[in-house]
């Protein structure tokens, strides 16, 4: 993987640059769909690639490995082959899903057991296991396997943690670099920052991090429940450690405000459920603002949801038919809900992109962070 | 509305015609992919036309009524407006939910009074309102307000029902004959036969239907749990009195067998939930046979879904990855098996078109309908 960094905005740290991966290129900074169990909900592959213009996607390793589970995957051919998605895919570590789905989960030195939340079967993950597993997966880029903290945490257990997840990223870096992809192209390790919302910690975490010289870092821990002011209080922190000549990705984030912000702090990958997840609830995120569709007041609105935006299901549908669909549970109104809201995600970064290559992203952010968060 | 009759095959009644409507043609023998509220499920409308090749679909007068409301279908400017679907639209009359949907339904010769399965409320049909209803949705054919019996149903109820459904049939036709379209384009009232699975019965019912000489026929009553040999009985009786220069629309049939043994019998349209409803279960109609995508001998197929049928959802995704869907209960595994199985629909019925017309249907039809009827 290679990061090239081609421009630093004027007046906030918001930068534009290129990842190359053996899969294609990365227009940073970057919103990257999630693909939980190997699809983006609701939306086809095809319309991922044309409609929504997403240029990397997220797979999450705990699901993939309950369903179809690791023995599919690698007789497919890896994650790309097995959905037909050819561009570039980032495995998470599993970690969050262990802590926030899985039952009875026990936490050690070694790892982690727990029992599936589906069928309750027991199992073990550890940082060598992950590594094996996103192996067999295929992404081109893969997490550290590491603890989140959640929100709040007592400085204790948060230093402890911390701690731990750097003796986690020695024994991931360990079985990593002595281990090799299986498909025919290279993959790359990313690293996470903790130590939740103590800057102390989160200084230690990041130097730590930066001082393993990986291809690509991570920002973990955040956007778990605490203020929006202490997520861009630790970001900023921490983005202030972490190397300037590689790729900054904050995991789980977020709102099209929380993007824009995190953006002008120097972050330039992003992931987040919130665009699909709250599409198939009715919630639309338009270059207008957001649209509760639900609301009686759009039933008779007959204009397409976001001309602005464009698109198919942005400027052929409209706001009327959305809402009968999605008050009716109609699986459509999911998809067009999805796409409009995926779309728009990609559409704000690549916006942001642009103010960037201009150097006028900081006032532009201003106005935007405004415009897209005013309810409709 | 006008129908040509292009060509009858020498060896059977199947026939190829041509549909003409203010919406666009229509090729028969056709298939109608069912769209209940304004909505063909988990299928966006530009995936009906370019992958699918659908030319008119069906929608369902008592959903439709219940929701949006003919309040807002009336402002959308009728359906077509309403939903995007610029092609020809057939409505039914909303009987058939009426009795299978809901509750405390009372029927007297005045009309239907009924309670909605959705949230209680009260409302009365008659053969006039529903005639005003279908004039509002604006589908370019509509169906006349009958009374569908069940299967099995004694003689004497068959009787007096059908007789009413005439009553009613002339009511529709008044009401009809009276009123105009509100959109700008016409409208067509087809009636429909009843009669239960009494030939003498069907025989009346037929000749009455065919002496209003109305611009299509549709035959009612069937595919409600008869044996396939009644149905087929059935319809070989009614197609021999109904009028041949005049389309014959076969309610609610049915699989691919079904089809193309109807279609030998003289039917020139048909819908079914059929390819949709089990689309969403695992089930798959494809060129070489039925699937059920859930077992377990599916997993680690990675070959197209139906290479045979093309288009983007059989040759672009694998039935493993298929199977993963439908068994994570995941909505593009709908997406997916919808597109298949209609796609499928109405290239079987765009098949037996071109059998026809070159007076091959017949011994097409004996090999086709082993085919399509097997279990892979």
């Amino acid at each position: 993987m290679q990061f090239d960094l081609q421009h630093t905005d004027a007046k906030s740290r918001a930068r534009a640059g290129t990842i190359t991966t053996d899969h294609g290129q990365i227009q940073t900074p970057i919103f990257m769909p999630v693909g939980t169990a190997g699809t983006v909900k609701a939306v086809h592959q095809r319309e991922l690639k044309e409609d929504i213009k997403a240029q990397i996607i997220l797979g999450n390793t705990y699901h993939l490995y309950m369903r179809p589970g690791l023995d599919i995957i690698e007789q497919a051919g890896g994650l790309h082959k097995f959905n037909g998605w050819d561009k570039p895919i980032l495995t998470d570590s599993g970690g969050y899903q262990v802590y926030s789905l899985a039952d009875n989960r026990k936490i050690v030195e070694e790892g982690v057991h727990f029992q599936s939340h589906k069928d309750g079967s027991r199992h073990f993950f550890t940082p060598e296991s992950i590594m094996d597993i996103q192996r067999t997966i295929g992404a081109d880029i893969i997490m550290a396997f590491d603890e989140c903290t959640p929100y709040p945490c007592e400085y204790d257990y948060a230093e402890k943690s911390m701690h731990m997840t750097n003796r986690w990223l020695d024994r991931c870096i360990n079985r990593f670099d002595e281990t090799e992809g299986k498909y025919g192209y290279s993959q790359t390790l990313f690293p996470i920052v903790q130590g939740s919302v103590y800057k102390d910690l989160r200084t230690q975490s990041a130097e730590y991090i930066a001082s393993k010289e990986r291809e690509g870092n991570a920002i973990g821990g955040l956007s778990v429940g605490e203020p929006a002011e202490d997520m861009y209080e630790m970001t900023d922190h921490v983005c202030g450690i972490l190397p300037t000549d590689k790729p900054r990705y904050l995991m789980g984030v977020g709102t099209p405000a929380n993007i824009l912000e995190c953006i002008a702090l120097g972050v330039d990958m992003f992931d987040c459920v919130m665009p699909t997840r709250n599409a198939r609830n009715g919630m639309l995120f338009t270059t207008q603002g957001i649209i509760n569709i639900r609301n009686e007041k759009w039933k008779d609105d007959f204009t397409p949801i976001d001309p602005e935006l464009g698109g198919y299901a942005s400027t052929f549908y409209t706001k009327g038919y959305l809402r009968h669909l999605i008050t009716s549970n109609e699986i459509l109104g999911a998809q067009i809900a999805s796409i409009q809201n995926l779309t728009f995600y990609l559409w704000l970064v690549g916006e942001a992109r642009k103010q960037i290559l201009n150097d006028n992203f900081a006032s532009w952010k201003e106005t935007m962070v405004k415009k897209v968060s005013q309810r409709l």
